[in-house]
């Protein structure tokens, strides 16, 4: 390396450092610093929200070269970034050929099978021999194909026969014909099969590719592995936020504008609030209660907060089990007898340390008079019925959201919590009323 | 396809389908149905947990077949899986070169570059011709090496030197040499990275394969994207998990066995018990206010579950982040700036929303007495400073776990509102004592 290579990488990686927190205009600016190599390697590593801030930023007379550096599937990515104006605008900038694949590929949904792929792939006729395929793809190699290393059989109907990896061309004898040695048990995916369902396809069969196919069985394009990782951190990025208790944001933290981001916000809080207000009626109907007994109050953060953890353990653990593919919707009922087996056992330890609690409080401040014994024995008791209804009712919402074909991510925590907290007080005031009527009540 | 290869691939996919909810003898029992082909592709997409079970469970005779087919990263992963009594045994089952390399595979951790890389990959000498470097790889093709598409350039001492594609040696004249045609700014990984370091320089600079290197420089093997595909899943699952206040479960949840989840959930729920006892301790300091003003009660579970949701979506969206490499330590000042101005946003939106609440009811039920309108800023007034505490914390928790060297993910919902309970409960009845006393207090 010389000193300028050495000192341009230096630029190339102080900006990657800085990126997130720069305003749009500083990014440009950084980046056309760089020298035309690393800038080429810099604009390829970027999401297509970053790209697309980039294209926007230059001066018109470069976003042409920007744009044409952008395989087919990639360019539609940056358009859907764009606002529509612009759209129209950047199109026009490909050439011929990429313009109408990159139209093709926008009429597809972003998230299904084919808004990811790639129109460009190694292709070979069933009838050619093997050496005259590997001199056919000698000449693709040098087009902008994603991969040439699984190469796709298709006859004149573009119809997918088989499927063969370069790998396997070039051990068999030159002259064998194509398909004899190809594989014809191709695992493909339909144009509109949903992303997470590609990815765990991809997954399962541990391919570096995969061909998707429309409705007749014609070739459309591949999806490769690497489209799979960013779809994968994309899905948890938004079950995550799901399971906060918020809408999925869409863009990185920093760059997702105030506004945006407090509507995003906004409206499940608002929600939630005004969910959680059952619980100032629920409370309401508890107030001779309240009044007869104070002591009572004191314990409702605790109980009510025990159902809420309790529920958010068990829809985590549900939500991400679904999104694996590990848990069915059929699967229900054996997930119900096992989370209330685990509410039970749950429920008992927390009562037992929140009867330990209440007996040493009780020894050392005196804080519950004469029926302290009663009071521990309704928190107790409650904790175990709170808990057990947190965690039945944390692991069944997901699969009922599921049912109703929402997505199972929205049983947050907090939605949970909200749920569990007017039942979580309808239980500890019933056991208060049973224990305590005719000593505190 | 004949008939009975049809009725295969149905017993394979319903296996596959039923497969989480089988017992591992009867996982077994459906595998040795399959027929041998069918066999060899069921199990190479299991994962290591999966495959574990498969080769402890067939007869003896049977595992060294299985144990065969995995490369040496893979097995590696499967002895991780099994008892160490029982590691030797399968170990001893290896050929000699093969169990030298899963020997000292084992001694990397497993989530660092070193456990994740394949021992075997493909390579040639600085010095080849591209002609010779592409005979010399026809014979290595036939070895299991995980691809030879990515070619690395070693010398005499395993330094590596450059890395050529197999796309690009295919495509220059044959009497090139092959270091005149590699690249030699070669981004590699040290043994010890971290796997979700690894994931994030992989996603940035999209290469299908990167190098592994020892503290010399000398190469060691290769981490491929689809190893990478299953990284970016088990962080997250691990990172869903704890966002929902538990350890994370480390086998697919209904694999999970009982006592172990219930370790690993009751650990946090009763440390998050034990914290949220704190504010049976605050609310017993203002138990004289209760008992002269019971309707204060009545508010409190609605205002501190919105501190709680208000934290919990703020503590998501920084773990999230950081866990993408969005948001830095360095950058918390950001955060916060940018947290404190939400929070207040949020919080008047649900003050707001109280504030009519209150009227709403005491205009058709009269439920507050003759104060409601102090009532009615009381709960507004607590819920801008609760939720706007909330959202601070939740924001600046994930910050402190990172620099004090814990994962940030543990600053789980629940954990969040345990914290923002108590501080609520202290808000919320310092603002009643302030405006109430002298009337109903």
């Amino acid at each position: 390396m010389t000193w300028s290579e050495v000192t341009d990488h230096l630029k190339m990686d102080e900006l990657r450092e800085v990126w997130a927190i720069l305003s749009p205009e500083d990014r440009v600016d950084g980046f056309r610093l760089l020298s035309r190599e690393d800038a080429d390697d810099f604009f390829m590593s970027l999401s297509s929200y970053g790209q697309s801030d980039i294209i926007l930023g230059v001066p018109p007379g470069e976003r042409r070269l920007w744009m044409r550096q952008l395989a087919p599937d990639d360019a539609a990515d940056v358009l859907l970034e764009v606002e529509p104006e612009e759209r129209a605008e950047l199109l026009s900038l490909l050439d011929e050929p990429t313009r109408r694949e990159v139209t093709a590929l926008l009429a597809y949904a972003e998230d299904d099978a084919g808004g990811l792929m790639n129109p460009r792939f190694a292709r070979v006729r069933p009838a050619m021999t093997v050496d005259e395929a590997i001199s056919y793809l000698r000449r693709q190699a040098r087009d902008q194909i994603e991969t040439i290393y699984y190469i796709y059989v298709l006859d004149g109907d573009q119809y997918l026969r088989g499927v063969v990896s370069f790998r396997q061309l070039f051990r068999v004898p030159g002259d064998k014909r194509v398909d004899e040695v190809m594989e014809t048990d191709v695992v493909s995916l339909p144009e509109d099969m949903d992303q997470e369902a590609v990815a765990r396809l991809m997954a399962q069969h541990d391919l570096g590719a995969m061909p998707v196919v429309d409705a007749d069985g014609h070739m459309k394009g591949i999806v490769t592995v690497d489209d799979i990782v960013d779809v994968v951190q994309e899905e948890a990025t938004e079950d995550i936020q799901k399971i906060g208790g918020m809408e999925a944001l869409e863009a990185p933290y920093l760059q997702t504008d105030f506004l945006t981001m407090i509507k995003k916000r906004g409206g499940w809080l608002a929600a939630l609030f005004i969910g959680e207000m059952l619980t100032a009626t629920a409370m309401g109907q508890y107030e001779d209660e309240v009044a007869r007994a104070v002591v009572l109050a004191l314990f409702v953060p605790l109980i009510i907060s025990s159902g809420g953890n309790s529920g958010s353990q068990a829809s985590t653990l549900v939500i991400r089990a679904m999104a694996l593919g590990e848990v069915r919707i059929i699967d229900w009922w054996h997930v119900a007898g096992r989370e209330l087996l685990a509410g039970l056992a749950l429920g008992g330890l927390l009562a037992s340390i929140g009867f330990v609690r209440v007996l040493v409080w009780q020894g050392v401040f005196h804080s519950y008079g004469a029926h302290y014994m009663r009071i521990a024995l309704t928190v107790s008791i409650s904790l175990v019925g709170v808990v057990t209804w947190g965690t039945l009712s944390g692991s069944l919402l997901p699969f009922l959201l599921r049912k109703l074909r929402f997505d199972p991510a929205s049983a947050s925590a907090p939605f949970v919590a909200t749920l569990v907290d007017v039942m979580g007080l309808v239980i500890y005031f019933s056991v208060a009323r049973l224990l305590l009527t005719g000593t505190l009540l």
